[in-house]
Order: structure tokens, then C-alpha cells, then sequence
């Protein structure tokens, strides 16, 4: 289902967008709702969707060694998962999986980071968010340590 | 003592930007030599400047709760420390210290900061390099748990 720009204002990934640019990501975007137990990706493949949480909870799985995956974090409303898309080498760092009956914003990542380097002021508000998302994971690492 | 724009070319987090960039970013940094256990900064000070480690061994510090603060990380040549100071609040996330004899260029983050609004190429280009950098640690941490 395609997505109206206005929508995207909810999540503070895109709050500092104008409304043209977001206009521009929501026509990359599509609404999609899984059951539990989806995969959305699954780590080292190709980065092609990015997805904005908007009811519901996801895991993040990493594997170390040659262990099956374990939990490494949990996701929720509001949250994005799969900003590995969007950074140098473009991979998956990690597994996601839905824990719940979900609903998310499906986004082409590929198309993203496109638009990301022709509109760098646009590019620039979203990495502001990605820089400040993975230091507060950062955060929660030491703590947890 | 100032710094030559060809000089920055070394560090991976200005090697993407144009001479032009890489000048003005030249312009806003200074060349320092510390001695061991000199504080570059403290955990929740005002992010007053960056450091790119030219030679020598820096650690990274951390308080959790009321124990004073442990070694969550050691950094050494061609890495940058203080990378909060780019991300809101712009607040230091822990304290730095040298190890060892340090040569650093000293960057002034709140100009920093404005010349990456200004130019969002070059913003671009920095956000881009702290992404990977800050993914990184938390590959690391992931694997360390």
C-alpha cells in the first residue's frame, strides 16, 4: 500500500524533512504488515529494504562464531530497523525477525541512498538521526557490559 | 600549529572530500602534542573539540552508576575520538585519555558543525565515515558480549 507523506511526519527519522522531501521518500516507501516470525532480512545479504516500525516489536539476531543467532536487541513502534542499508558496504550487519504481528514502512533502500546523495540536505537530516540512533545503542552497550 | 588541507588526506574520515573541503576543514583544526594521561575530554562536558590520533594511544572511559569510570575502549593512529560532539545534544558520551605520547589534530566541533550545515556535501561526507565507525564498535561490542 502506498504511503502519504504526512505520515512519514511520526517517525523522527524524516521530522526534519521539508514536506517536498518527504513527499520524495514516501514514494519509496510502502506500508506492509507481517505475521510473527518474518524474516526481513537476514545478515551479510544485499541491503534492499530498510523498515520503519509502526505497531508491534522485531529482534535483532547476530551470529557469533559458529553459534546459531542470538538476541542482540529488541525494536519498537517508531523505531527503524536495517540502517546497515544505508552505510558503506550496504550489508545487512544483522538478522531481523518480527516477535509479534507487525506493521512497518518498507523502504527501498537502494532508492534511498540515491535520493540521500542527490539531496544532500535531505542525506544529511537522515544520517543526523542514524549517528544518533547507533551512539545511544552504544550507550545501552556499556551499560549493559 | 596549523595544519596543511593535504595533510588530512591520510585520515579515512576526510579522504572523500574535495581539496577545497578538505581546506576548509584544515583551517578549523591544529596540530597537538600531549603527554600520557592527558584528558581530552570528560564524559558530559560540551563537545568543544574532536580529535583525529596521528601517533599514539588514547582510552576511552565510561562512569556506570555510582563505580568510577572503566575502559570501554582504546584508540589508536588514524581514528577519530569525540565523534559526539558532531551528533544532538553535541555533549561528550564518556572521557578520553592518552596512553601513551599522543599527536592529535585538534578540531574546533561547533565550527566543525556549521561548515558541515553549510556545505552538506562535505557533512555528508563525515556522517558517512561516523556511521561506519560507530556500526563498527557495535560489531564489536556485539561480539564481546
Amino acid at each position: 500500500m502506498s504511503v502519504d507523506a504526512a505520515y512519514l511526519r511520526k517517525f523522527r527519522c524524516f521530522e526534519n524533512l521539508s514536506e517536498e522531501q518527504r513527499e520524495a521518500v514516501a514514494k519509496l516507501a510502502k506500508a506492509e504488515c507481517f505475521y510473527p516470525k518474518y524474516t526481513f532480512y537476514e545478515e551479510n545479504a544485499p541491503g534492499e529494504h530498510l523498515y520503519m516500525l509502526v505497531t508491534g516489536e522485531a529482534e535483532i539476531l547476530y551470529s557469533i562464531g559458529e553459534d546459531s543467532p542470538a538476541r542482540v536487541d529488541r525494536m519498537g513502534a517508531g523505531e527503524m530497523i536495517g540502517c546497515s542499508t544505508l552505510v558503506p558496504p550496504y550489508k545487512h550487519t544483522s538478522t531481523a525477525r518480527s516477535l509479534t504481528k507487525i506493521d512497518v514502512l518498507e523502504i527501498d533502500a537502494k532508492a534511498l541512498r540515491e535520493l540521500m546523495s542527490e539531496d544532500c540536505s535531505l542525506g544529511f537530516s537522515i544520517q543526523q538521526y542514524i549517528m544518533k540512533f547507533l551512539m545511544d545503542q552504544i550507550i545501552n552497550f556499556r551499560l549493559e557490559a
